[in-house]
């Protein structure tokens, strides 16, 4: 049964690091896409999201047939379980580099950065570009440091997009009302897909340690600037 | 084995159960205390987030415990799974009444809604108060039918969340930026409630026939305005 086990877990492995691989991607392309005003690499962004979607499905089926089949106890349920969970996260952090690639499909051949907010969201692009490394690393080695760092490292994204709200307040905003909302709603997106990566690595936590970090008290990560 | 299992499931249901309900009424009173700007029932909002978040916790533990020891197969096994994924659902809808309940107490004691988007808003708010009673029912009674409504009525939603983009950008609005930027996220917050309805939706459909839902190719129902 063990044996089994593991030859079965191991290919639902290869889905999962399939997919982290894959938003990394989308990550990269749909920041670079909206920094340089890329149409083609926005577009590629959109029409990729379906691949997630079938590896999120085939994912979950595959986990389905280990329980059903294998009976995992222990630390093998948990990470079958932890993984259907990763799948969905995965799946909508490709949701979210989607609305993004939107976003700047919409507003080309014009960029949907206005001058004066440029500086505040490239820096939050090179955040998910450092991030989106260190997403595909601890998921293919299971890397409990990493995901600590990736837990650590969050408000500092969390900083950046309260200086956009900031900014798009302030005396030096001259951008339309459709720059404004685009603004606010590509700093959210970026934001939430920050929270979902800081999510996979408590996951990943929980696999390997059986401790989730979920429930150790701590002030709500997802708080709006409200 | 079959009668332990059914025991253990209807503890796991009831907490479901609960959690819908607990939604429903978050619902209602985020949508309440946004139209009325009551500082006293947002708070209230805000506060009882915890009590989501924790059943989420428990129901995933008990889930964890019925497919360790009770190895469900088919039906059983689906019903455990989805109940899972329906608590990290509720949980984030938990979530989304919270930063409604938010920007209303910011914005007190001044209405986080300015004049020229009241009826959007209020019918959004209609809306949620509706949906809140259909999604208790749909999950008390694992209502197939009660599903299919709220999937197909997701639309209408969609639709005013469309109509407050256009009235931003229109001429008939003289609001601040701070409000424009309310406004936007108070409508997208109410959107995503609706997403994650129809998610809940298609769980209820799959625990019943069996038939996922998602599967069936269609328009994604989350594009942004983009």
């Amino acid at each position: 049964m063990r044996v089994i086990f593991n030859e079965e877990m191991k290919a639902v492995s290869a889905n999962l690091d399939r997919m982290a691989e894959l938003v990394s991607k989308a990550m990269n392309d749909a920041g670079n896409a909206l920094v340089n005003a890329d149409l083609e690499s926005a577009q590629t962004v959109i029409d990729k999201d379906a691949d997630l979607d079938a590896l999120e499905a085939s994912t979950i089926d595959q986990c389905l047939t280990l329980l059903a089949r294998q009976n995992p106890v222990a630390t093998d349920l948990r990470e079958v379980v932890a993984t259907m969970r990763l799948a969905a996260t995965f799946e909508r952090m490709g949701d979210l580099t989607s609305h993004i690639a939107q976003i700047t499909r919409r507003t080309w051949p014009e960029s949907a950065i206005v001058q004066e907010a440029r500086e505040t969201i490239v820096a939050m692009i090179d955040f998910l570009h450092e991030l989106s490394g260190r997403l595909t690393t601890m998921v293919a080695n299971r890397d409990v440091k990493m995901a600590e760092t990736i837990i650590a490292g969050d408000d500092a994204l969390d900083k950046l997009h309260e200086e956009i709200f900031a900014l798009v307040e302030g005396e030096n905003w001259h951008g339309t009302r459709r720059q404004l909302i685009d603004i606010v709603l590509l700093s959210r997106f970026i934001e939430r897909i920050g929270d979902h990566s800081v999510a996979v690595a408590r996951q990943i936590v929980f696999i390997v340690s059986g401790f989730d970090p979920t429930k150790k008290p701590e002030p709500d990560k997802d708080t709006v600037i409200a």
